[in-house]
């Protein structure tokens, strides 16, 4: 037999003097032959060399084992991070992902969604920010988002809240007497936006001077850096001879704070203490390893997959009970200490394994 | 009919009054029937609600469009910034990937492979180093890889010697009379060794004094940095009073040799050049965007699949025929002069438009 060749049902047929129904049967219902009868088969298969057919398979059974994803873009670490933890799931669950790069567009998006559901995907990962949950509730199968609005899917989220708590109690211990917080003025209505309440609420609470500033950053670092010069000349002017703390909405923001110091003081000066939040590879990179609030990336991912499965599991019952109820899951992020505050009352980081 | 209940052939068959074998031909050879009679069934297709079915038209034509890909990791921006370009080539030629991260686990990376052999994918491009190509190329299907071992399948590689020569002489240029090229001692053997080879080179072809040192830097950042404090306490004690040019392997090692020296005195000496490798975030995002040597992502992943799509039709033609050689893309890399060199005898940089 040609290397070529596949091997069909008819051959295997042929070669063990089965019907093709029976043939069949050994694929989809293995347990309707006698143990006997599913050797001989096994035999035939690995004498003809026969190579398994998922598609055929799914055919028959009519489940893909696909997962589609939508991603907004992997230029943000955050993004490839959160992409590389849920493909490797495929080890628990083997379910294998259809992957979309979206960039926010949202019709671009919807195409996606139609060609992720003509090849029959039976759940749906979605990281990008166009499309109303409402919209992606009546796709009719399992979704789960990570970080975005949420309202009609099950979704998980990391407490975004809690890391603006942390990050302005952390400055205030370090003796910060004045508490920035630095971040763009479009994160209004994402999740978020909770690092901007939970900074506030805090502050507000225990009596903390504290300034909020809500500006355009721009979209990448051409655009950040020089509005945040700005920001930053700002501050120097409006509170000389104070130790300023300053939360910035993300390391890239903190990143850029922290050069544009070095570079006028040639090193970080005792005046300032500086916290990001994501804990992406720049924060360690940094001229002066950057104090950070990280996201969990591995278990946001990996409880969106385990949420997503539990309810493609649900679906695949004869009676299946479908929840009526999205599940929301919050986790909560980790203070990572490093060189830019001072002190030791944070958690010890933990080095990547890899 | 209830949301749920998929639209059949044979529900179609009964609302139009053709036969089953009619509608199958409307969807597979739809050029054999009438204008007309297409016009009552794509009609009816609407009316019943029918979702199209690709895996039920894969079983029909034999064509996946899936296209397996395996890259080692997404921590690496070099990965994801060229996985996000291989995703973004769905726009061009209609090809949906199954993505798998390898984590250079050879046996794993097989296991992979199986799977999506069986999910009848029509091309594979591979990013990890695991692999023999010999073994890659057994599979019998188009196989593509980027920048690693390729001798028996088509490959995209960066002329990483034209990297290593071109850093050689913006330092000399640049007045630096010690030449220092520091590397990874596991560098032989892979493509990216040419840069060694191409800074070594010039060096000898025009008499420039200069010195390369490969050692073991580690895989991550914690073990690189003081492997590489070592290295710059070895260069300060050798080369005193010296303008030292520095061709660091890559931008991290670039990043890290600027950090240990702006530390030290407080900004980047005037007796040190450095120029990096890759353009990756960080060569833009350090404390002094640093001069690199740009591998160009877009064309990489667009040669690779634009290679991987000529040859998958080829087998689509009733008579293919198949090239006896794989083919081998070089790919030219760009200076990019930022901060770490002075002078302006280079490329001017172009923004990343997103």
């Amino acid at each position: 037999m040609g290397k070529n060749k596949n091997v069909t049902f008819n051959d295997i047929a042929e070669y063990t003097h089965f019907s093709k129904t029976t043939i069949s049967r050994y694929f989809n219902n293995p347990d309707s032959l006698t143990l006997e009868n599913q050797q001989i088969i096994a035999d035939a298969l690995e004498k003809l060399g026969y190579k398994e057919n998922k598609v055929a398979r799914i055919l028959a059974n009519g489940k893909t084992e696909f997962i589609g994803v939508i991603v907004p873009d992997l230029y943000h670490h955050y993004y490839s991070e959160i992409l590389d933890q849920i493909l490797a799931t495929y080890e628990t669950y083997g379910y294998k992902f259809l992957v979309f790069i979206g960039n926010e567009h949202e019709e671009t998006e919807r195409r996606y969604i139609e060609e992720l559901m003509a090849y029959k995907i039976e759940g749906l990962i979605i990281l990008s920010h166009t499309i109303p949950s409402k919209e992606l509730a009546d796709l009719n199968i399992p979704v789960v988002t990570i970080e975005r609005e949420d309202e009609f899917v099950s979704s998980v989220n990391t407490d975004n809240y809690a890391g603006g708590h942390d990050a302005a109690i952390l400055l205030a211990d370090h003796g910060c007497d004045v508490l920035l917080h630095i971040n763009s003025n479009s994160c209004k209505g994402t999740p978020s936006y909770g690092r901007v309440q939970g900074f506030t609420d805090v502050c507000r609470d225990k009596g903390l001077y504290h300034e909020v500033f809500l500006r355009n950053l721009g979209v990448d670092y051409t655009a950040t850096y020089p509005a945040l010069v700005s920001i930053m000349d700002e501050i120097e002017n409006k509170y000389p001879g104070h130790r300023k703390g300053i939360f910035a909405s993300n390391d890239n923001v903190a990143n850029i704070i922290l050069n544009i110091l070095v570079r006028k003081y040639g090193t970080l000066p005792d005046s300032y203490q500086i916290i990001g939040f994501d804990n992406s590879p720049i924060s360690r990179e940094a001229v002066f390893p950057i104090t950070t609030i990280a996201q969990k990336i591995d278990v946001l991912a990996n409880e969106a997959v385990s949420i997503l499965v539990a309810e493609m599991n649900e679906r695949k019952k004869r009676r299946p009970v479908l929840s009526q109820q999205p599940v929301h899951k919050t986790i909560p992020p980790v203070l990572i200490c490093r060189e830019t505050t001072e002190g030791h009352n944070c958690f010890i980081e933990n080095k990547r394994s890899h």
